[in-house]
């Protein structure tokens, strides 16, 4: 079986951590150095990664962050990789895996306050496997959350997909592949930045599909149209009361799902915790102008101002399962 | 008040049909040189010109073929001007401008069958004139439309539109405005071809506005948001049991005004006597290539399959009001 390009797309190169520059992917095989953890948080603001990919490079900025304070004294150690830390968590607000990546790395280590001991190599080292640690139980979680998504899925099911689910797909067409299920997918391309139409499509074709591509604004006639037997998507968040935000565009999948009687399934690891519902959750606004270009080329008229939520909340009413890595859940029934 | 350029987007200079080429308008204006009635039927399928801009290219198209029958005798000019009514309607299914345009043309001039006498100099000018009279009619009938839109819309109203309604939204946006009524306008790019975000971005720049733009996937965020108090589209056919026939991404519009309540209200001059149910329109599936690229360029992973219809079908439950020049009906009661 193929491995697919955004399986591993972040990875040491000596003092440097390499990050594939999922904005060109894949019309450009690009990785952005970064020598800082300040340039680790900058990529990931710059949208350089996204979906789980701030998650590795979260914790690979935090491996920098702990070679950056090999010479400082334990307590200042310790305040620096908070620092740094805090510095990547406040890079992009809507997805929770900045945060959990970061909080695991230091509770595994200098702890999130107080007093802390460790110091030099002993520090980067306890660092680099807390950070091994985390990504592997990640790694592990997406493939349990697969063998769920894919006991959803029968024998030749058409997906629809909206944006990029990222390890969570990757996962789930592994288990429906091991079962011997074939699959068929429909992608929506995800205006601004086209996730569905570079990094879902390539990764498909990668693991030996040839997807149908449509705009955002075909969702609703191709489930009318019949094209589509489920929609799934990953969420960036998932509250304990069932809502489910994600890649903005994700609500109207949802609305149309319902209107033409087909089941959308949602992927996470685990709903937050620190979210009872929807109004606990930041939805991140970037910068209206990406609206108005596409792949770097301007794409709209002068003289419009664009507007750009990136993320949209989907009431559980509209969410036929949740899908994590203990199994499949209502969504009135996470908690 | 500012002229939009595309209100007035096909023109005559000398021999020649000149056609606005929306593609590519407002980055450039470029205007695509037609000699022939054939060159104008393939300017048509190339979507040099779309929305309205067709019956104005089709009545061009007629005179061009009057022209080149001038020294026929009248039965072969006839027979000539017959097929190049039916090549010009055979470019394009959906909407139904060109049939209706080549119709009123051949009425009035040479009949749509039978023995016909008009030849030469005669010939041309009876066309031209029945050109002119189609055209003028049509631009009568879009301005009584657009005080029957105007006449929904109170004083502040923020207005969702997808894709680009042409006569009838520059009619509309003049009878607000000489009522005296601020609009505000949320717009989508309306993929593949963004005539949301060049052709109606840029138009209602031109009569004083500054739209928001959005991408297809943000309507239902939009209208979750609060950002637009009515949806308000063009239809490129309505069938006389109410179903409204328009660009693509209509029925998504149109799912998340009524999940949000938001009167969505559709434009056209009058629903089609020939179409009682939406099984008796066809609906033109386009080459999916064309949703693999963005103005010319790939932005399409390789390996997949665009899939476009043109079209789509939004049922008369979720239309709320639909405006012609007769005045503003219930869907359901248009018959």
């Amino acid at each position: 079986m193929n491995e697919p390009v955004l399986a591993d797309s972040v990875r040491f190169a000596g003092d440097a951590v390499e990050v594939l520059d999922r904005r060109v992917y894949p019309f450009e095989l690009r990785w952005v150095r970064c020598v800082t953890s300040e340039a680790v948080a900058v990529a990931i603001e710059q949208m350089v990664t996204q979906s789980s990919g701030p998650l590795f490079a979260a914790t690979a900025g935090m491996v920098l962050g702990a070679r950056e304070a090999r010479h400082d004294p334990p307590e200042e150690a310790a305040a620096r990789l908070r620092a740094v830390g805090a510095r990547l968590v406040a890079t992009r607000p809507t997805n929770n895996h900045i945060r959990d990546a970061v909080h695991a790395v230091l509770s595994a280590t200098v702890g999130v306050g107080g007093r802390a001991e460790l110091a030099g190599d002993a520090l980067v080292a306890a660092v680099e496997g807390a950070a091994r640690a985390h990504e592997d139980g990640y790694r592990a979680r997406s493939a349990t959350l697969g063998e769920h998504a894919a006991s959803l899925l029968k024998d030749g099911t058409r997906v629809l997909t909206h944006c990029w689910a990222d390890a969570f797909l990757i996962a789930t067409v592994r288990a429906a592949q091991a079962a011997g299920k074939r699959l068929e997918f429909v992608c929506t391309e995800t205006r601004p930045y086209l996730q569905g139409a570079r990094l879902t499509a390539a990764t498909l074709v990668e693991m030996g599909y040839r997807p149908t591509l449509i705009t955002d604004g075909m969702v609703a006639a191709a489930l009318s149209d019949g094209l589509a037997d489920v929609a799934l998507t990953a969420a960036d968040r998932v509250t304990l009361d069932g809502h489910v935000i994600n890649k903005v565009g994700t609500l109207g999948v949802a609305l149309a799902a319902k209107a033409f009687g087909v089941p959308f399934y949602a992927l996470i690891d685990a709903p937050d915790p620190q979210a009872p519902t929807a109004a606990d959750v930041v939805i991140e606004r970037r910068d209206g102008d990406e609206v108005l270009h596409t792949l770097g080329r301007r794409t709209a008229a002068d003289g419009v101002a664009g507007y750009y939520p990136a993320f949209d909340v989907t009431p559980p009413h509209l969410v036929t399962r949740i899908v994590t890595e203990r199994g499949v859940h209502r969504p009135q029934e996470l908690s």
